[in-house]
């Protein structure tokens, strides 16, 4: 019943949530996506030479804020975002005063299902925010929220109440979200598995969180949302989603926030140059395997009751932790600190507002 | 590959593979899967009056256990088996002389996927069994060792080897599995969903197992997969298998064993009679509510190396921790020392062998 309210009402959350695409080139993608984009607003996050002209198709309601634009906004605290990266995206989560952000890649289509139906991936992604999370207690036949579902025998009462969701990751069709190293051995792999179901990611489970169709509740966990040092001037690339994800998980999991993975699904276009990839992953291939254990083993502090507070904390968890594995993490902590300044800065209202507690957030 | 391989050579694990059915009545609903099962040996546990002849269509190769005979072969240990709930199955396992178990009710008939194919349910779960789990990180494509899938971007490669899996949960189309309440809420509600997709349950993470379409590697985890006291003289009854999975579950985790869920789905023809259903379950949705958090917080010793060290481990915290919540876990925790005594009688070389300690496992 959910499905036939949202597609005939009004497009839904439309004055609450901006789409962010971060882009160097024309926006002609937005061609296929206008039936479901057109009546939300966009910010457009534009990476490298800011002097380039970016066409945006006419209808469509958007901001876009090039290199200079960050800079003057946000004046020497724009060290925290990347440039000659998608990371500098985060910047768009930023400056957006909506409560909801969704975030696509420009070389992501209308994916469609197994009915041959256009997937409106957004609609979705707003089904999936909107109704809570399971992270305590795995139900085995998925989201026990969505039509013709429940919670199944032996799942405690008490828990059937749920957590607020605080994120959905959506997936891919066609070109599936790989690493350099399995690019290379498996050039042909095209995804083409439509998995009919949306999960909640268990609370002390990490996972790898891409940022190619993604959206996420900014008041609930907006702050932690930061894409890390990436690109130009950085010893490492494609793993500002990754990061993000970490650090997201681990706060989701303090506060009480839940995380779904699953669909909507998207149309992932082309493959990423492999041997591009791989120069720009290979530290973080090593590094990783030090960052997991890491975030694992975090924990924040009873007095961490904000996004903020919880983000801080990792901050100089990350420093004295990951400091002597790379001086990289020495810079990205310090980062990691501008960025909830900056934040704050943006967003004076919200600092306490984005302090949800425990169980209390809705 | 491995489909194909699977399906053209001999039936897979032949002769290492029991299936497990616990019935009152006769067994036509083996005809249905006569082409998947025929090859196997059965081990049907007759529940119920002893001396009700069951009939088994011709041309199976099975053996036969009514409660005379359980009586006959456990003596004063047969006080651990059920009577009058199928809870009895779990005799099956202990006089198997196989590695693998599948066990299935006999009111589950043969699934069709979504193109029309008859579901081999069995083959799935071998395959499930014999490919790793993945407990330790979450992959967004699923299943990364099923054909056409992998690790995504941001896994780490250290975990990719996975970790040997020792149980394999199947789900069921038609009527869910849900407990009285939400069958009197929902008598109409019928799972329709074909979810194309199987995952690991996460390190850590507690889920409902159903034991209507289950399969385990007895030499893995065998001796967890009690079914506990359940029908005939107990207060509670549809817990058993959801006892069996949190034990299960804890100990998988503190082994380094991986357990799954997802496909294959069977028909699960009817539903039983939801008032009958309640009786059996009330005291059990009430004790759940501390029994999930008593294994959420379980930890075992690192002396604990072999499922049975585990087991007894647990027995004592179910006593110590349980008793004062009814006297009826007091009976229990005896129970769970009597059946892994049993066990090892049976199962007499199994007792070091069945010792699998972190990561030395496949």
């Amino acid at each position: 019943m959910a499905t036939a309210d949202i597609s005939k009402s009004s497009p839904p959350l439309k004055d609450e949530l901006d789409i962010v695409i971060p882009t160097i080139r024309n926006l002609d993608f937005l061609e296929m996506w206008r039936p479901f984009f057109q009546p939300y607003h966009l910010i457009i996050v534009q990476d490298g030479d800011p002097s380039k002209v970016i066409k945006v198709p006419e209808g469509f309601d958007y901001e876009l804020y090039n290199r200079n634009d960050i800079n003057k906004i946000l004046g020497p605290k724009s060290s925290c975002i990347s440039f000659k990266d998608s990371a500098c995206r985060c910047f768009g989560y930023m400056v957006s005063k909506k409560k909801y952000i969704f975030t696509i890649d420009d070389d992501c289509f209308v994916a469609k299902d197994p009915t041959g139906k256009e997937i409106n991936a957004l609609e979705q992604h707003i089904k999936n925010l909107l109704t809570p999370s399971t992270p305590f207690f795995f139900n085995t036949l998925y989201d026990p929220y969505r039509e013709g579902a429940d919670f199944v025998r032996g799942y405690p009462f008490s828990l059937r109440e749920g957590a607020p969701t605080a994120v959905s990751h959506g997936l891919w069709l066609n070109i599936p979200d790989y690493d350099a190293p399995t690019q290379l051995v498996k050039p042909r792999e095209r995804n083409t598995r439509y998995v009919d179901a949306v999960m909640t990611i268990p609370k002390g489970t990490l996972f790898p969180m891409c940022g190619m169709n993604l959206a996420f509740n900014r008041e609930l966990i907006g702050p932690a949302m930061y894409f890390g040092l990436m690109g130009d001037g950085q010893p490492i690339g494609r793993y500002d989603d990754m990061w993000a994800g970490w650090c997201t998980k681990v706060i989701c999991d303090h506060l009480g926030l839940g995380i779904k993975t699953g669909l909507p699904y998207i149309w992932h276009s082309k493959a990423s140059n492999p041997f591009v990839n791989l120069k720009k992953e290979y530290k973080g291939i090593y590094w990783q395997e030090e960052l997991i254990p890491f975030f694992q083993s975090a924990t924040l502090s009873k007095d961490a009751t904000t996004v903020q507070k919880c983000y801080l904390e990792l901050s100089k968890q990350v420093k004295a932790k990951l400091g002597k594995v790379d001086d990289y993490f020495n810079k990205l902590a310090d980062a990691m600190v501008t960025w909830v300044e900056a934040w704050d800065e943006l967003n004076p209202s919200a600092g306490g507002s984005t302090g949800v507690t425990n169980g209390s957030a809705k």
